[in-house]
Parts: structure tokens; C-alpha cells; sequence
């Protein structure tokens, strides 16, 4: 058996899924990247938050034993509410056994492309 | 209610907002990105540091309980002063409660625009 | 003698070896970056956590004292197998003494390149 | 008096000097970011760790007191040595005061910008 490693509390705060993507290779997209190092599943709870309205809670996600998941953020949804694109928002992660979670942005707006990625910040 | 979570100290050592921008989509910026989890109203103050000059100070802004707020850098003022462009800078946040903050730059100085991000740096 | 400096278990999300390069300056790549402080040399153990498949476990790299080691991810070979290209992976890194690590990409998969880099999660 | 904020000892794996940089507003560069909260001046102690060759040490630099200074890798030498371009690095920055250090690069090398940062390491 492997021992879970890392947290089970992470938040990212900039998260922004852009509105259009140039035609090419890529298609504008946001990561969640989780890896669960146990050989237990893990379930998570994706909380996000909003400038200007009530957060959307309880989304559910699973990871399995000894993967990783990069999970389009864009794919989340709670009770038929999805994240609308090119709106600032914030992401909370919860785990029921400790993760590991960081955060990627494909910007492809354009021809060419940008990235950018974090390690979320762990809540101890 | 929900708690705080995160630190009330927070620094990011480089800043710089980009002089111009091409043509485009977007226009060059940074924002400082901000996580109240708790359902209390945040009060943020931010010095503003500079490599030959007195630092900007007492720059206050709110966050809202329960919401992200993504700031625009070259929103922000005191005493009729703003961050003039072009111009290495730091930021120091402080917060009466708990909060998470990560700084993005989008630099659309040219048609192909160029992103970084990072979480700031927490004082315990 | 210089002492080892840093943690001995490292963990990075997100990694992706983008599957092709455009013409220019640069090869789409990843590194895994070491910096070993101390005089001795450090032994790794690093293995690669895929989204629908067993790991693979117990590649071996060594990095010399007071040196780095910038390490390209399409080097590491187990048993004969690498890692795909255009395949969401995860990398955990162990190491007999302390040390620091950096992971990078440079996606070169059009003509106008992406940067991006984070710190490894440090296990404690 | 303000109080120094922040760790003595920062380090960076992965350092790079773009060697060219292609017409257009920017050059190239990496900037070791640092933010200096107190009211007195921060000694620097920085050194250049390679792949194969020893360590770059020595090189001093002083940061203002209530500043920050973002300095330019390829300014930095010792014994009338500097950053040789196109090599892989790392950077070890000692303070005698505690400070706050990020790094950044801009890579100029095509037309199409490409930027990232991250915090540095610090060992506490």
C-alpha cells in the first residue's frame, strides 16, 4: 500500500477560462492538475468563487490510486451550472485524503500561445 | 459562517506593468488575485515598492466574503498617486483576516502575448 | 563541506512533453531542475504517474556535488520505456540527500514559444 | 523602523540566459527580484551553480533599505567572470537580513515573447 502525500485543502485564485481560441494546434484551456500518490481513491470538492455571485459548490471529482488527472475546469459542473468563460473566478479544492494540486493555463487566444502554471497554495 | 483561511501577510517582489500593447485581444496587465474565503468583508492595505524612490503606501482595498477579487494594478491609487508603467516595482498586501493571493502579468506589448503567474509569497 | 540543503521528496503535477516543434530557435522540451548544495552526490529516484496506466517506477539520476542538473523528462527511460509524448503525466522525484527542484517547459509547438515554471511541492 | 520580512536563504534551480534576442522591444533577460521590507540595507551573497564547471561565488550585492531591486543575471560577475548565455544554471542568493526573492525570465529569442516566474525556494 502507498501512503497518500501532500494536503487536502488547496486554493488557486487566479483562475480565467478564455473566451476564444485562434485556430491551431491548441484550444484555449485551464488544467487542475491533482496527483494522488495513495493506492485509495481520492474524492474530491471543487468550490468556485465568483467576483459578483454566490459561489458553485459540491463539485464532485474522483482521482484514482497511484494516477494523476488533469481536469479541465471547463468540464465542472454543479446542478447543470457550469464556469461561464472570460469571467475572473477562484478555485478551492478539497480532498478527502491528501493531494497534490497545481494549476495551468493554455492562453490561446491568439496564434501564439501562452502559458502559465502555479502549485496551489495548501491550506495546513 | 465560514472561516478564513490563508494569511493575513503577503509579498510579490516583482511587479512591472508593460508600457504598451499591440493590437489585439488584450491589453497588457497584471492583477493581483485575491481569495476571501470567509464570509466576512476583507480589508486589504498595499505598499507599493519601488527601486529609487519612497514605497506608495496605505492603498486600501475590500474584498467581499466568499468572493475573489481580481485587481487591476493600474487601479490602484493613494493620495492621487498611481504605479507609473515601465517601472520595476514590488507589493506587500496586508489583510485584517486570513486571505489566498496569486499575481498575473499578461504582457501584450507585441501581437503574441506572454503570461506569468505566481502565488505570493505568505509571511507567517 | 558543503551541506545538502532543501527536501528529499518532490512532486510535480503537471507534466507534458507537447508532441511537436515548429521550426526555429528551439525544441519543445521539459526539464526537471536540480540543484544539489551539498559536496556529495545525490542519488534520485524519480517516477512517473500517467492518467490510465501503472507508473513507471525507479528511474535513476544522479547529480554531482555543487552542481545542477537540468534533466530533459524525454531522457528518463525504466526498463526500456519513456515517457509518451502529448500524454497528461505527473512526476515524483526522491532523493538520498536534501536537494532543491524547479520543473520547466518550453512549448515550441508553434513558431511563437511558451514558457512555464514552477517549484516543486516539497513532501516533509 | 520597519522590520526585515521574509528568509536569508533563497534558491533558484533553474537559471538561463537566452543567447539572442530577435528585433523588437525587448531584450532577453532574467531578473533576480527582491524586495527588502526593512529600514536597513540587505548584503547579498549570490552564487552561480553550473553543469560542469564550479560554482560562481561571491558575487555582492546590496539592496536599499524599504526597496526592492530587480537585477539582472547577466550584470552579476565575480573576479571578472559573469553568466556565460545558452547554459544551464542555478542561483544560491544568502542575505544578512531577511528579504524576499523572486525570479523571472523573458525570452526574446523569437519575436513572439515567452515569460515566466516563480518565487524562489527558500531554506529555512
Amino acid at each position: 500500500m502507498h501512503q497518500a502525500r501532500g494536503e487536502k485543502h488547496w486554493i488557486i485564485p487566479d483562475g480565467f477560462i478564455p473566451p476564444k481560441s485562434a485556430p491551431g494546434d491548441y484550444v484555449s484551456h485551464e488544467s487542475i492538475c491533482v496527483l494522488n500518490c495513495s493506492s485509495e481513491e481520492a474524492q474530491l470538492q471543487i468550490t468556485i468563487f465568483f467576483e459578483d455571485r454566490e459561489p458553485l459548490e459540491n463539485i464532485s471529482v474522483a482521482v484514482a490510486g497511484r494516477r494523476t488527472y488533469h481536469i479541465r475546469t471547463s468540464s465542472l459542473s454543479a446542478n447543470g451550472a457550469s464556469i461561464p468563460v472570460g469571467v475572473p473566478y477562484a478555485i478551492e479544492v478539497l480532498s478527502d485524503i491528501p493531494i497534490i494540486v497545481q494549476y495551468s493555463r493554455l492562453d490561446a487566444t491568439q496564434a501564439a500561445n501562452a502559458l502559465m502554471s502555479v502549485v496551489a497554495y495548501p491550506i495546513k
